[in-house]
């Protein structure tokens, strides 16, 4: 892990009040580019990043020196291709790589603001980001992206600037976080807080933090980002060097060590405070009933042109949720098209070298750039 | 909780070498028994119990005070009926109600074993069982039923004993765990240890026990017995006795409460050492791997007719992975039915009241006697 001193930020002068009625203001956004803003600037994607993830899309992420999360996607001739396009990511607030989040120093008393953080929602999220345009001098973007969480602030984004964006590619996300994804975000929220060294949050002031909480919170969600088949097709009972069960709790086959290692590596990386904050997030998130019951009153006044996409081994954002907002669009009137990739990759496939929906994202940004 | 001083134990005399190469012998055996044996001895079923049952299958259980885990299925009149057949259900060896587990005391030590106790395997759980034939003088059953971990026992038992049984109905179960099964459990067991009060396993020594972890294992496991539209359909986004968002890290959604109460009910009953190894022994279940890959010859000797059940929405224990047994027995040329109930509980089927599901049961116990 690098110093995250260089990571590039904005600070947002003008007010934002929050949904839960608090107002914050001079927040900082951290935020990366890939490509170039075009004279005309009609050429910037805004890409919104999901749960773990942060503004350094593609290339080597300079505070892991790992790959970026979405450098299959992102990249020169690639799907989102950064010779043409100019891509914008920035890390939400609450998030742990620069924005204004728990992990924040609270510059009134000069100390991390843990859990006095305000409880923030997607559209939170997505108003603080809006500030990019201007920071950019962009009045219309060509397109806004994400999958996942990152899908959910795609929605959020049409739904409150309908002129904003000429099209938008919602990816394996939905409009509703629905109960069985709200208890897995709150088995993740438990484990952490069953941590003694979480501390109601304030595990800043000590020498300690909640390494083994938050550990168990990302295996639990590792599990559910896979397939049952990829799982089975990757590890299935193959024993971690080893020739026979050692009778023991170690960890016997390879696919209790690999969720080991995710989850420590994690640790590494993410602020545990940040976690509850985000999966909150996205627990609160319901689009339908924002409007009222009626989704597709959220994309009335909008000409964005849509591209929602689906994975048919993603049982965290089944397909089934993915063409509820596809249905509610259609009954908008918007320009809507849609396409389930066959994958047994699970949730993840939004993340990997599919080869079919990157070239769908590709050919969609194409032909309508 | 009363106390277990009333439990009904046989002690087994008999040696029994575990799969781990350990041998244990005067080891307690915890049973109950439902119904009467009748003077043919032919009418005895053989209930074995899932990953957090026990011996009380019907009724109230005295230790908990709550409805024995199959009181649905097991009583007069009902599937599985007293009237006419004598039910035996012991607590597996591992287990934590009066069985020799982790949390017996070691007579030689006057100590709890916690952690000293063996990694035991479903094969040894089976072993330690047959030892109730002798004890009730059975020459033979007339069934051996039980779903998920209880399942398997039912396969290890037809394998190890092919002609002690004229029946079998293994329910909602697996002939080898699977790679997403494994890491379910993984988590769960990661929860525990996570728990500084969880001390190596050697809690007893302190005023302390890892409550928070065992509660997170619960939470996680519960999730899976549940399918997605069954928690859609029963909790949805329905606030928990608040009309709005309190925006905090409450319990916001009935979904979290509920979960919440699962995790912490399950802790005043169960032992969290017993939860690491019995879901260890899960973990190494590989009939297929027992029978140099080829599950058929699991049951090449045997004349015992199978039923064997499944829930199409049962997603940790699919029909997929119980149809590969229907498969392994048609190809040995056993007597086999099979049944896939139409159910939207998921795994939890079995343990509910499905009227299909215990239809089916009755049937089959009925005109199979």
């Amino acid at each position: 892990m690098n110093s995250k001193e260089n990571i590039k930020k904005i600070i947002i002068k003008k007010p934002l009040t929050l949904d839960c009625g608090k107002t914050i203001n001079n927040y900082p956004l951290a935020y990366e580019t890939y490509g170039k803003l075009n004279e005309k600037k009609d050429n910037a994607i805004l890409a919104f990043h999901a749960l773990s993830g942060d503004q350094f899309v593609s290339g080597t992420n300079p505070i892991t020196n790992k790959n970026g999360w979405w450098s299959y996607a992102v990249g020169p001739n690639k799907a989102i291709d950064t010779n043409k396009f100019f891509v914008i990511c920035a890390n939400v607030i609450g998030g742990c790589m620069g924005s204004y989040g728990p992990s924040s120093i609270d510059p009134t008393t000069g100390k991390i603001i843990g859990t006095n953080f305000p409880v923030i929602t997607i559209n939170d999220m997505v108003k603080a980001q809006y500030n990019l345009l201007e920071f950019f001098k962009i009045d219309k973007l060509f397109s806004v992206t994400g999958g996942s969480m990152g899908g959910m602030q795609v929605l959020q984004f049409v739904a409150n600037y309908p002129n904003k964006t000429k099209t938008a590619i919602p990816i394996a996300c939905t409009a509703s976080h629905s109960a069985q994804n709200i208890a897995l975000n709150e088995l993740g929220r438990q484990a952490i807080m069953a941590d003694q060294n979480w501390d109601k949050g304030n595990y800043f002031n000590t020498s300690s933090s909640p390494d083994k909480g938050l550990a168990v919170a990302r295996m639990a969600a590792h599990i559910t980002y896979l397939s049952k088949k990829s799982l089975e097709d990757k590890f299935g009972r193959k024993l971690q060097e080893r020739g026979n069960l050692k009778f023991s709790f170690d960890a016997d086959f390879q696919i209790e060590s690999y969720l080991r290692h995710q989850g420590n590596a994690f640790v590494d990386r993410f602020d545990a405070n940040t976690y509850l904050y985000i999966t909150r997030a996205m627990d609160y998130f319901d689009l339908i009933k924002q409007y009222n019951g009626n989704l597709s009153n959220a994309f009335n006044n909008s000409k964005t042109k849509f591209f929602i996409i689906s994975f048919t081994s993603d049982w965290l954002y089944p397909s089934s949720e993915n063409k509820e907002i596809v249905i509610a669009l259609n009954a908008s009137g918007a320009d809507v098209g849609f396409i389930e990739i066959t994958s047994d990759k699970g949730h993840d496939s939004f993340l990997l070298d599919i080869p079919d929906f990157l070239k769908s994202v590709k050919n969609f940004l194409e032909i309508n750039y």
